[in-house]
């Protein structure tokens, strides 16, 4: 089954709002088997809004149009439906007696524009819309389902999962389909593509391969669609096995999970302390670790050490070190880390010190330049990276997310 | 004039990311004067791409297209552009010089892939992408403009502000608009709204006002479209200083400003240091302190104080306040920020202690409860805030922001 998402409302096409509906919906009828072909925003107007659901009915056999209802749009969408399926509004007393409850429990008076929300398309099947005043419209045309639900993103989600998935589900026309991503870290997308060429090349016809590229993070998504899940649950699994040797290294974790997650949950199950000491980071390695509910079973704490007077005072770094190698250098990051790890306490620390720019680079020490420590309870390990471009916040967070990642291969062992 | 934004993923279609790039760019047009007319979200598919593209043409003068360009994408946008205007690929000299330098300089080798991205068509206008790999295109046909540009956001904002919108505005089809955009902290929008009626009513016809809320910001954009710059610069500037007589403990800075710089351009000028000490917000006031370049001149650092013990043994926090009051407390709120001045040797210094959830929350103490304590040269402020809902990454952004938002005012000496 293949769909196309109509939105409508000024407000998206002037960017006052994001369309996050499009993407929650495209992720469930994903889930589904519907294919989501296109997705197209439009006007509150009456004739675009024709020529949107005229051009979906060419491609699609399914067409989800959101938003244009609300008590204020002068029932736009309504009439445009109307004149597309030659119809017209006529009172559904089952909406209205709902809307007269509604109001009634929160006690306040109706106005005409909310009597109006009764008046349906007379051609249509109404779903219930058990948190809000706008109802649902399914429509039928040449093979073609047509279904209308109001942009409100809780009630749009509600009319999904309980009226429409049901009764999309009942043609018999979606699919099982199964997928998994696999989160690496550490390698750039082209050279995972170059690594895992013959592995890609060899995969089964029915499992789909994505790769999903973010700063200094891949996704790879493995889709299988057919009749059986569990069948499909193995193979995308054993395929996932095969990877695993491929780039054993480089693979943190699995779907939505995160770094500070994946790290959060080794470091409670072996019972073990972490501490931070940030200097261009800023505290941002600190905040990604403390964005994890329950972090404080393992996390003791973290120094931002900005100015050399507080790498000294809090850290202990050697005052003389500061002044032979400089603040960027591998001797100062290796003395940081093992300051604030015997500071806090901790069994495991970071260590970030370096120029995030966009100014303070040098022929030397160009923007970009970071040393990285990681210290376990055996060992201290630390290197320098170079990120290219002087763009402050991207520098931060790539340096913040490979320490973060070498943190997690030092307490794997691999370091 | 009118544009279309085409934007080109599987990804966006099946939910894997929500299209956050399209609302920019419409909001940048919007700002410039440039109506959208259309979002339109298509597969990385070859006929697909050329059949939005023809679509589009029909509407529009200006056809927006992102994505669809990275490396392991098979270049599949390039071909398709390539038919449609009737041309070919070839080597852009320039583009693969730049890509040999930025893999010389990460120390990374090249693969085809990477030099693939050189090879451009050969009857368009190059826009220099100075953040990644894949140049922005255009090209003209009929008197409509296309542009194409990399998905990858802030390469796609990099080439709309530094290469796209001059070369628009040359073309003088874009409109002459002045706008200033007010930030407040503190006051709900609902609140604003009461208190600015009046004010709004009164504004000329020409003067636009659009609310732009966000998590304990709002912020009001005044627009005006003219020919004349110079005299709706005049007119919006007395708007807002009758503005500054209606609010004037809320409003903290104009446009792209935030909190943090306006912050740290106080205390430069004042000459004065600043420290912080975070229990709940965990990192997160540092890092945006942190996000500002040339930060190094005010700001000492902080310190992440998640356990008790670091709280005592590097704050100097009492042990005994702790035992009889908790961590979340006036009384370890006071002793964490007095301690930090006092450790980084600071002359401000701000600090959090809090719950920011999802749980951990008592019937005296929920989730959301946060004290947030500043302490300026002469005093030392305190004060319980309850931030409501359960929501981690919420309950510290605000934490944080209000946090900032106080220290704003110490320094200002209104506190």
């Amino acid at each position: 089954m293949k769909a196309e998402i109509i939105t409508i409302g000024d407000e998206i096409l002037i960017g006052q709002i994001v369309d996050t509906n499009s993407a929650w919906i495209g992720e469930q009828f994903n889930l589904n088997g519907i294919e989501i072909y296109q997705i197209t925003s439009v006007h509150d107007d009456h004739d675009h809004i024709l020529e949107a659901i005229k051009n979906a009915e060419k491609n699609v056999d399914l067409v989800i149009i959101t938003g244009g209802l609300g008590p204020t749009k002068d029932d736009i969408t309504k009439h445009a439906l109307c004149e597309y399926f030659n119809t017209q509004l006529v009172l559904h007393q089952p909406t209205l007696d709902a809307i007269i409850k509604r109001f009634y429990k929160r006690g306040i008076d109706m106005n005409k524009l909310n009597r109006d929300q009764a008046m349906l398309p007379e051609n249509c099947t109404i779903l219930t819309n058990k948190l809000g005043t706008a109802p649902g419209m399914w429509f039928e045309k040449n093979d073609t389902i047509f279904v209308s639900m109001p942009g409100v993103p809780f009630e749009m989600k509600y009319l999904v999962e309980f009226e429409l998935l049901p009764k999309l589900r009942a043609t018999g026309k979606t699919k099982a389909i199964f997928h998994k991503t696999v989160l690496t870290q550490g390698v750039p997308e082209s050279m995972l593509a170059d690594k895992l060429e013959t592995w890609e090349d060899a995969l089964p016809e029915h499992i789909k391969l994505a790769y999903l590229p973010n700063p200094m993070l891949v996704r790879l998504r493995l889709s299988a669609m057919d009749n059986d899940v569990e069948k499909l649950k193995t193979e995308v699994e054993k395929e996932i096995e095969k990877l695993q040797q491929i780039i054993p290294e480089s693979i943190f974790g699995y779907d939505s999970e995160t770094l500070s997650e994946v790290i959060g949950r080794m470091l409670a199950q072996k019972n073990k302390k972490l501490a931070v000491a940030e200097s261009c980071t800023g505290g941002y390695i600190s905040h990604l670790i403390t964005s994890v509910a329950g972090c404080s079973e393992y996390y003791n704490g973290s120094v931002t050490a900005y100015s050399n007077q507080i790498k000294e005072k809090v850290l202990g770094v050697s005052a003389e070190l500061l002044k032979q190698f400089g603040a960027v250098s591998e001797q100062v990051a290796t003395e940081m880390v093992e300051g604030v790890k015997r500071v806090m306490n901790a069994d495991y620390a970071i260590a970030t010190t370096g120029i995030a720019g966009p100014t303070g680079g040098t022929e030397e020490k160009p923007v970009g330049t970071v040393w990285i420590a990681v210290s376990g309870p055996n060992k201290t390990w630390v290197k320098k990276f170079i990120f290219v471009g002087d763009h402050r916040e991207r520098n931060i967070v790539r340096s913040s997310q490979t320490a973060l990642q070498i943190l997690r291969r030092m307490v794997l062992g691999e370091l």
